[in-house]
């Protein structure tokens, strides 16, 4: 499956990879540690581990983001070079935003690596989150050279506009945290924050920067919208029912780690009285115990919420199959899309 | 002194934080938490106190650096008005830094009220401080109504590379605390990039908005980037000998807080083997005893630290008046940049 994407995608990763590598590479240093600890997050440390410089190992992200903006622009207009500062400038913002995740959630541990701020500090990694979100922006102006600069500044205005909402999602998400009465309707405007912004906004530029046609670039924003929700929900599901090692997180499961993620949250809101009550015990504990564990699958069940959660995920990525078909296109790159939104949510590959 | 600002600046200071204010008003909210942050941090949700609705008051900060941007703008196109999204920009994007240094810092006070991270945690004060900066981004943004799409885009490039330089200073000087080596020079470099950059991007964006002349541009970035140095110099020497009550700082002085200031800095370097042994010492502790403070306050009169002090900071701002004056208008608003220079430093008013 994974090389599958790999094999597909080969000539579009690598652009990006060489661009993103080259684009830190030669710019003024001033703190070392800054460019050190951006290298080390992006995996080009231990480039000569790998032995043969691929662009894409374990530690690197999958740079999807990326890869949907240039995939829209060569499905919209057959080239993809136009696009390839706002596929840069998306996943170092992508990227800023993992490493302050990472700092608030106390995550220890991304891509099978040490976090940042275990590292290097908290303080450190805040820094080196907010550096590479004035570098993701930095990277955005080079659009300049590309196409007409009014087009541009639309551009960073709606790559800003998706970067508060993005904020705004992680504000919701960290508030959740000491609430007890998150509904899953909740839930999914803090996911549409959070994870969606950013992909619709990768489709989005993608198209905004190939078309003047507003119904086009309005569908492709639709669908990297609701394909951002389906990965998002069918993470969360991985998350419960998936396994644990093959998503490159430590092993310990989001029921251990007591995240309110949808599937969860179908059970609070439709369990009964009884059952609801156990739950919110659990929930308010520091460490939950195996039969804690049992008590929440048990939960789980009792709602069906694996069923209800995948018949969730199934209608976001039909939305999103339909908004990219509504647009009438038929080419490689259209076709491509398509099916790296299959791959997304493992629907078949 | 401060009725002289006030008194002074009054139309430009309504016309900031009018415009500020109203930025934020006009927004949609996803996440309330987020713009209630904001207000907070502004002044705004405290404004009835004050009874008056006055800009100014003891929780808002000074607008120092968007008053930069308007008074350069006047003083080279008469008007301030095409400048007003910059300085928006730049008072929201400092904002954003304090916000995250007070997390970093863990400052529990700021402007005679608790912190951000103090009232909602820190991991709110992340998010509030990555939703400002996007949000000084997006003003930024409005400058595509009042000046060429070119010219707006390269202000951007300008503001983003301070965004940079600023990070990486905060980097240098997290580093600094781990470190006992550290000399004046690399100091010099830090709060160059820490407290410089942002000056000198609002005096070379008021410039660079309102003239084409690379060399009056030059000249107003030199006069921010050494007032600058000179204000933040300043503003250690009264960490040290000055009022703690004046400053809106808790009234640990920086010798409790051991903090590394270029005073201690130049005590560190030019005591002899035995004072810098005891200075080590004592900057090792976790909390510093009378008279381990009577030691520091020796050993900063030992190597003539105040007067070297005040030396350097008149080396800048020499330099900064030098600049200003090598523009060579003579006009209302050119006048009040050197006044509002001597202001800032407190060397005449």
């Amino acid at each position: 499956m994974k090389n599958w994407y790999l094999a597909t995608f080969s000539d579009l990763l690598v652009d990006i990879e060489t661009h993103l590598h080259d684009f830190f590479k030669g710019r003024p240093q001033v703190a070392p540690l800054f460019w050190q600890m951006a290298d080390y997050h992006f995996g080009w440390t231990d480039r000569r581990e790998t032995g043969n410089g691929a662009p894409l190992r374990n530690v690197s992200g999958k740079r999807i983001r990326p890869l949907l903006v240039l995939l829209v622009a060569r499905a919209l207009s057959g080239r993809h070079e136009h696009v390839l500062p706002a596929a840069l400038a998306i996943e170092i913002i992508h990227n800023f935003t993992l490493i302050h995740d990472d700092v608030m959630d106390e995550s220890t541990e991304r891509r099978h690596r040490q976090t940042l701020w275990v590292k290097w500090g908290t303080a450190q990694a805040i820094n080196a989150g907010d550096g590479l979100y004035s570098l993701g922006m930095l990277a955005m102006l080079d659009l300049r050279d590309r196409v007409a600069p009014e087009a541009a500044i639309e551009a960073m205005g709606v790559l800003l506009k998706a970067c508060v909402a993005t904020v705004e999602g992680q504000m919701l998400d960290v508030g959740f945290e000491q609430r007890t009465d998150v509904t899953p309707e909740e839930y999914l405007t803090m996911i549409a924050g959070k994870s969606g912004a950013l992909i619709q906004a990768s489709t989005q530029l993608g198209a905004l920067l190939s078309t003047d046609d507003r119904r086009v670039i309005d569908a492709y924003a639709d669908f990297g919208l609701n394909l951002g929700l389906a990965f998002q929900i069918w993470d969360d599901y991985l998350g419960i029912w998936g396994e644990a090692e093959s998503m490159g997180k430590s092993a310990t499961s989001d029921i251990e780690g007591r995240k309110k993620s949808y599937p969860v949250l179908l059970a609070f809101q439709q369990a009964d009285e009884a059952l609801r009550a156990q739950l919110l015990e659990i929930y308010a504990r520091k460490k939950l115990t195996r039969a804690n564990i049992r008590t929440v699958f048990q939960a789980l069940e009792t709602v069906n919420s694996a069923q209800q959660t995948r018949e969730l995920i199934e209608v976001y990525f039909q939305r999103a199959l339909s908004a990219l078909d509504s647009v009438g296109l038929d080419n490689e790159a259209q076709r491509q899309l398509r099916e790296l939104a299959l791959f997304l949510v493992e629907r078949a590959y």
